[in-house]
């Protein structure tokens, strides 16, 4: 099977765009990424669109990746529109290698974009409703109460939670199994999500860059317990995006010189299994398949970019990723393992949590990031010696895990 | 690059199921499919899921494919929720071919659902609201009704339109700018529709199996001049599926007695055309392109579903897909060439008219017809001697012709 490249990437800065259409943001991640490649539009045989929101904020769904890229001067090329919630803009990626692999193109582009922010804030947490089964909310809220029931709430949590999207809820009921079974502790979960306020400083696409020490993290307001305001991804706007090429056409057009390969995409979808069963998490089997396919295992990763919606989500994919035992995640970020300049550094970028979280067009923000960091264009981030690289990106809920993942390797 | 094939096909009856959980219409059309295969569950390396409306209709978006399919028991596979308007269907089937010749694996389903019935029935209606630019409907209803605008409406016309999709508007401007420049009549749009009425009476999957003549079609309540209610497809409930496999393994597995060769799947958008450049008409484009990849001509083809949205759309297809001159459709129906028995027999299985349109559904539901008849298995609306078939499926609208395209040529 021929090599894969990502020949140019490209991403808007995170924030909140009230006022900036959805097409425009997408623009400017496509253009970013065909004036890094060095192509001209015309050279884009397929594009792969990811977009979650537009149909809940603006009523537009059904043919959202056409309208988006035929303003933006796209004729005639195959569009296709591709979900997977917060796992979309992976997808798209893993789609457009299909589409090269295939043989269809030579080729591809794909995007993600997300307008998140609405005037009414009802609306943008509204997005989250759709991401578990409607049929079945409240089994599933029942199935998570449970998980977290054996870690009794400390004196004076659980009062001052306000609006929050229903994942938060998700994600404190698994960080309470989790630090019921393993010992983790808040503050292991805050020491992530301070190493990446810490690191987005150096980010100037970042959501937020404001340094945020343990304490502070502690100190914010409660989500859910255990989480507080930092630890959880914001409500963002943005888009990103990349160009891959077959490795025979990117050597036919000179463009290997910068070009990173995709040693390997691979999505899963969840499993019956028991809570502590993490071994056969889908993110531990998406990434088990993953290195064997890429030929490499978790100890020659240089840098990864996880999917810490909330940081608990951090601490545990650390492990089931393979970076350390399962259990040990809390430990990990609070020896320093995972800062830049630590022995496997995690969300350089920021993460979620502070680059920001357009879910549409995260999984290709992360991609960004990691295509920067293997060129080695990182300035003050960059991981030294980078040369191989993995993305985790998770969506929506099935059960007590996502009900999708994908892991992208990227070597170079 | 190696052959990929059709090994099963599943279709549920299309109709009004207001107590049918999508799940269930899902769940339906796989187990036909796979049973068709003779295959189990669990050689299914990967889904495609297609749907449209669940968003709109009952709030689930984001991971609607991997929700449906887990509790119809897939674990553990990539699944991608593919959004593509009316042509979502053959967009997963496209993806699942793509998803077979890049290597990731053998065996992909393609599925398309929706349930488009609701108790209120302006839920139903809404669905098509997001098939174009939400922020550019005044000059897209502007571009449209300039081009009906040289054919004046008949004494009476425009008097009894009730609700509706806006795209019969769409398709009656349409059909006035063809009538204006042609000659085409409202007894050929009719010639159509009274033939796909009376295909379907052969068809105990069709939504309606009422025949209906010439008179009666034209007689029916008025939608948008020249379109009558019978000349319209309607809101419809339902599945339909396919298993595809590669030329290797269904050799290995001893399935090519009744599989079914993809020739060619072609996917296209629009472009900036003259709405008189019919031959720059994305069909025509995506048409001469698939015929290319296949090494076949219009006249070589035995058996055709096109996508008739309205009785127009039909009429229009059958030029672009070159089966006679632009411009000669309506004379191609009202002389029977188009009719089972006649030279080129088009939606033998009554069409989106009558078997029925549940947008998500329709592009497999056309592939599910066209291997019956390639497999000489489709009875009474046998087309006798078939071995090259081709289907066009559309989605949504851009500028003056559909927002994407697909089609798919196959051969036994």
């Amino acid at each position: 099977m021929s090599d894969v490249y990502i020949v140019g990437v490209g991403m808007t800065v995170f924030g909140r765009f009230l006022d900036t259409p959805l097409k425009a943001l997408a623009g400017a991640a496509i253009t970013e990424a065909l004036e890094d490649a060095g192509l001209a539009r015309d050279a884009v045989e397929a594009a792969f669109f990811a977009n979650t929101a537009q149909g809940v904020v603006e009523g537009q769904h059904l043919v959202a990746g056409q309208i988006a890229l035929r303003d933006f001067g796209f004729q005639g090329i195959p569009v296709t529109n591709v979900e997977n919630a917060c796992a979309s803009a992976s997808t798209a990626l893993n789609a457009a290698v299909a589409y090269v692999k295939s043989g269809q193109g030579d080729v591809a582009l794909a995007v993600g974009a997300e307008k998140m922010n609405a005037a009414e804030r009802e609306r943008s947490f509204a997005i989250f409703d759709g991401a578990w089964d409607v049929h079945d909310v409240e089994r599933t809220i029942a199935t998570l109460t449970a998980l977290g029931k054996d870690l009794p709430l400390p004196a004076g949590a659980g009062q001052n939670s306000g609006m929050r999207s229903v994942f938060m809820d998700v994600y404190a009921a698994l960080a309470r199994f989790h630090m019921h079974r393993f010992g983790t502790t808040q503050a292991d979960i805050a020491a992530v999500s301070a190493k990446n306020h810490r690191h987005s400083q150096h980010n100037e696409k970042a959501h937020y860059r404001q340094p945020m020490t343990v304490e502070e993290v502690l100190a914010a307001r409660e989500i859910s317990w255990p989480l507080t305001l930092p630890m959880c991804a914001p409500i963002s706007d943005g888009a990103a995006a990349a160009i891959v090429c077959s490795g025979q056409k990117a050597r036919e057009l000179g463009l290997t010189g910068r070009a990173v390969r995709i040693a390997a995409t691979v999505m899963a979808t969840g499993s019956d299994r028991r809570p502590e069963e993490f071994d056969r998490h889908l993110c531990r089997r998406a990434a088990d398949r993953a290195y064997a396919i890429a030929g490499v295992g978790p100890s020659d990763i240089h840098v990864a970019e996880v999917h810490d919606a909330s940081a608990f989500a951090e601490l545990q994919q650390v492990e089931l990723l393979g970076f350390c035992a399962l259990g040990e995640g809390g430990r990990l970020a609070r020896e320093g393992a995972t800062t830049l300049g630590g022995r496997i550094p995690v969300n350089v970028s920021g993460g979620l949590e502070s680059r920001g979280h357009p879910i549409g067009a995260t999984g290709l923000a992360q991609i960004y990031e990691l295509v920067a960091q293997l060129r080695h264009e990182a300035g003050p981030r960059q991981v030294e010696g980078a040369r191989l690289a993995i993305a985790e990106n998770g969506g929506g809920f099935h059960g007590i895990e996502e009900a999708t993942a994908c892991i992208t390797i990227l070597q170079r």
